[in-house]
């Protein structure tokens, strides 16, 4: 099996060597700047890696690889638009380098682009492989409109929680494994649980962010702690949280949370000091370690042999042990 | 063979029968409002009637017709967006009506929508479909993207604008008569020749639009004359009345088309006079007549028996001799 440095430089490669046709001006320089931005590619090696766990020839999945790399940026884009976020991976985004407009319709682009990718694959199984993937956009749209939603109440549960994150994120990471299982043929019931592995690494991965926000290590972060706080984030934590207070100590949290005149660093320590007078550091670790736990169950049921299994738990740690 | 009546109640019943889901709230519902917004349906019942001239069983393409249907209503909302365009069909545009992400995300969920009703035909060559629907949208963003640009420059040629037509909204259509050809398993040609011949009628009839908001009867088009002209937008007359003036002449005839301080009438009557001094109304005329020539050859070049081309030929006739 190829290693997962192999793998990522397999995807990079194929990613530079996109060829973009030169007109119409305007179109794909945003997408070419877009796909060239760098990141983790997470999701098209899960895919290399789960299909090489099956199979050799790795080549044959890549199209349907970079699919998910593209529609995965092609959210980016438009959620930094919707969200007016002004710098992606330590560039300004699309609609701040170009227009508005410009965002909208490369976006759209890309992810026509994308599905292009999927239909090219060239596999036995590309219908299911292509419901899959319509399937998991479907569902993350859904995610990113909860998360609108949530934005404007104050009344979001746990679970609404989990299930947006769910949607959101962990689905297209679960949708990346089982397209490289699809793709290499591999039994509907490994298939499911190679799904069901990583939208539970998924899972763990995103209350992960959440908790290296609060908890993480500033030095290893790389970034300032508490950026959530101070934009007044829901988070897995304020949730908790708020659902271990009574409505006095909700309301005070909130209004602390939503307090424009105080200062930041007043507003971020006084969050951790209720976060930890209620233990959530250490309720958040276990909900982690739940997912984790979860996530190890699903490899466990596939028919993979112990050297694939260990393969993919390794980049499953990888991914969780990261400080950044 | 079906009536286009009896097609186009089809598909809005099927369109009127798709089941949205109730969550996440926000939305499905202006996707529900875009797509029962009415409209012609021009595109949906040209991929039925090219099906049922080969034939019976139309239910066997709905899926395919309506992923045209819904992706077409994807390019009007996120237009409407990116135009600022705040009525369509009488009624509030997406953005206007609840706002801008909101239009953006049910935008991308229509697009998502719209291959999901593709992949969910169940035909032979379902690849060769996708494959087609795939490339067909790539190039309306090329449209999209090559009218964005034209904004900008005052130097734009006949040739150009054609193209700009061509891939805009004349490609939509030669895919709508092909899609049902290839579900219907047509020959190479045949399926061709469907898809040129209405590309062509897709020519004509953009044209037209160019014409009848000049020289079309008011009474009957049922907007004010000039819309266009008001606006400065670039159509063909335009184009080719510039193309027939020496510098002087451009410069004047745009000076007064982008003049905002003078009265409206005065600038439609203006720009009228210099179209009708230039012999353009006839021109366009002419060049209308040519591409509906073509459509013809291209509808005769089909293995069809007379009844089935006198069938999609009254269809297009209906489209063009339209006075609104």
């Amino acid at each position: 099996m190829k290693t997962s440095e192999q793998l990522l430089s397999l995807v990079e490669q194929a990613l530079n060597g996109i060829d973009y046709p030169n007109v119409p001006q305007g179109l794909y320089e945003p997408i070419s700047y877009t796909l060239q931005g760098g990141g983790k590619r997470i999701r098209p090696v899960l895919t290399l890696m789960c299909y090489n766990a099956f199979c050799e020839d790795v080549e044959k999945v890549l199209p349907a690889a970079l699919g998910i790399e593209i529609y995965h940026n092609h959210t980016l884009l438009h959620d930094d638009l919707m969200d007016h976020a002004e710098v992606r991976r330590s560039r300004p985004t699309v609609h701040v380098k170009w227009d508005a407009n410009t965002a909208i319709l490369s976006g759209d682009t890309m992810l026509i682009m994308a599905c292009r990718f999927m239909q090219q694959t060239d596999a036995v199984r590309k219908g299911e492989m292509m419901d899959l993937f319509i399937r998991t956009m479907d569902e993350i749209c859904q995610g990113q409109q909860y998360d609108m939603n949530f934005e404007n109440r104050s009344d979001v549960t746990e679970t609404e929680y989990i299930e947006m994150i769910r949607l959101k994120t962990s689905v297209l990471l679960g949708c990346a494994a089982k397209m490289g299982a699809l793709c290499a043929n591999a039994s509907a019931s490994d298939a499911q649980a190679l799904y069901d592995f990583a939208m539970n690494v998924g899972l763990a991965f995103q209350l992960r962010d959440d908790y290296l926000d609060v908890y993480g290590d500033p030095a290893v972060f790389g970034k300032a702690i508490g950026g959530d706080i101070r934009c007044g984030k829901k988070t897995f934590l304020l949730i908790r949280a708020l659902s271990k207070m009574d409505a006095e100590g909700q309301a005070e949290l909130l209004k602390t949370l939503h307090d424009t005149d105080l200062d930041p660093e007043v507003k971020v320590s006084t969050v951790r000091a209720t976060y930890d007078r209620l233990s959530i550091q250490q309720e958040c670790r276990e909900a982690i370690d739940a997912f984790y736990n979860k996530a190890r169950v699903h490899l466990e049921q596939t028919s993979l042999n112990a050297e694939a299994k260990d393969y993919l738990w390794q980049f499953a740690q990888t991914l969780l042990n990261r400080q950044k």
